[in-house]
């Protein structure tokens, strides 16, 4: 009835988040093994009351594990994912290492579920801000969407622990004279670059959002173009979205729609203050979506506000609830 | 040599700036009027090493005036505009009041400065957002401009000196318990409403941006849809503008563009950190255009990013260049 679960990159911030979701959601955790890189080499971190060392992973530490979360970077998922299939193990990946490869399916439950039929032994967990986007443009594919501009507001955590540590530092020492060679300040501060640079002169971070939502939507031509932008936010990615799609959707048929969707929560009433923020959404699983409006620039277009909590939903919600919907059928036969 | 200057709406975040560039210009300032409504009664603003009163503004205080700048809010413009007006003063107005007149020319002088020459006597100076936006679309009008997507980034500034203080409060006390009539936090979160809603769903902020571009630029067809978003940042407004042109513009074309353009700065090669950031910006009057990228949604789309001072050339210095160019005649012959 219970499972053996690995998660690696446990002490980061979506693994930290992981590992509060399994708890949550009382997943059948029987044996927890936490791994991660050398840097974090003592660290403990509690699981339901109870300390658990965090260890460097090697092929034994993936023995009779059922499932691996990989809460890391590429490199650690490059170089173990496939030692835990190839030891038996299920992988839930939360790093882009396999997301675009085509035998990989890339789930958002709420939209593409169905990949979890087959059962695969790899699943890919999409980029934070791929998540939201896929949940509130899945319930709009039937008005044909023709394009989408989004222009991101993503939290200081999507950036990992240690920037998150950067920025409380930051904040304590507002004077700390910035060197040549140092990156720009998150505090006060916006930075439209997130990851290093495509030769197409967008970011890697761009192109995934783009790339991944076409993957989730099942809409391999979708014209995407992102701008992503890191905000002054601890926690929660927010989105300003416009689509253009064959069929004008009015913002009540796109609200109706969106209520009609799980996991996504329409607060759209501006006069009176309910409109997604990052300080509300922040700690809740919820895709948020507010601001609808018919676009006056565009017969077909519709602009939209979404907000989710990146490490969460936009991570680690997202991959738990695709770990519980694959090993339910192990679950129930033991 | 020189002029009896008024600057109604002194005490403000703007009216301060204003003073600063008038000082930073050496502007010819003569007498020097300091004027706002009663809540500032007592307050004194230091302008060139002196100590200036701000009095409750009344007919007399308009008389012998040669300039008006007016830093204020709608309500003391409506008020004292016309009396100014009739009083023989020539006016720039900051506040929204008389800026989509038909009969009153928007202003901004890199752009449409042509309409000074007339030397009108009330001349209205844009919104923060239309200033670096106009700047930063008119060099593309060429290739023909037919539709222009905005996300703001707007800072804490732009919402006056009563939000900036809030924003020091809140940081100062990051755990205050937010009550359900508080107006939502401005520390660490994102505002996706600026002013008040529009019965088309836009809020005016929105409204006022597009329709202000359109009159500066003369386009008065231009299709405009924006997003507007206060973010957690002291000063320095940040737009992600998405254009889309009868003939595409290379990203090369449109920096060769805006390389050729008074008021524009280009800062473009992200890899080596080198992008528009608000942090590097305030304090400065260039409009900052960076991450430009052919956009691969629109066969003729082009992304970029537009940073400007919102205090500085979003307000206080566009209204100083205007008043420069209407008082030459006028400083020259005294």
């Amino acid at each position: 009835m219970s499972l053996c679960v690995a998660v690696l990159g446990a002490t980061g911030a979506v693994g930290r988040t992981m590992l509060r979701v399994l708890e949550e959601r009382s997943f059948p955790v029987g044996e927890l093994r936490l791994l991660a890189s050398e840097r974090s080499t003592g660290v403990r971190i509690e699981y339901r009351g109870q300390a658990h060392p965090v260890a460097v992973p090697d092929e034994d530490a993936f023995r009779g594990v059922h499932l691996v979360l990989v809460a890391s970077g590429n490199d650690l998922s490059e170089r173990w994912t496939p030692v835990a299939l190839r030891m038996g193990a299920r992988v839930v990946d939360n790093s882009s290492a396999f997301r675009m490869h085509d035998d990989v399916p890339l789930v958002v439950p709420e939209v593409n579920g169905e990949r979890l039929s087959a059962r695969p032994r790899l699943v890919a967990n999409p980029n934070c801000c791929a998540v939201p986007l896929a949940m509130a443009l899945a319930p709009l594919r039937g008005a044909g969407l023709t394009r989408v501009v989004v222009a991101t507001y993503q939290s200081i955590s999507g950036g990992g622990a240690e920037a998150l540590a950067r920025f409380e530092r930051e904040l304590d020492s507002p004077t700390a004279a910035r060197g040549a060679d140092d990156p720009p300040p998150l505090a006060f501060n916006v930075i439209p670059m997130i990851d290093r640079l495509e030769a197409n002169g967008y970011t890697h971070e761009e192109m995934k959002i783009a790339r991944e939502t076409r993957k989730i939507l099942d809409l391999p031509e979708l014209p995407i173009t992102v701008t992503s932008v890191r905000v002054p936010v601890r926690v929660g990615h927010s989105h300003a979205v416009n689509v253009t799609a064959e069929r004008a959707l009015t913002p009540d048929e796109a609200r109706d729609l969106w209520r009609a969707s799980a996991g996504i929560r329409v607060l759209d009433d501006p006069e009176h203050g309910r409109l997604p923020m990052p300080v509300d959404v922040a700690g809740t699983d919820d895709v948020v979506v507010g601001r609808v409006r018919r676009d006056l620039s565009h017969p077909g277009g519709l602009d939209f506000w979404v907000v989710a909590d990146n490490l969460r939903k936009g991570a680690a919600t997202n991959a738990v609830q695709i770990a519980e919907q694959l090993t339910r059928a192990e679950v129930a036969s033991r």
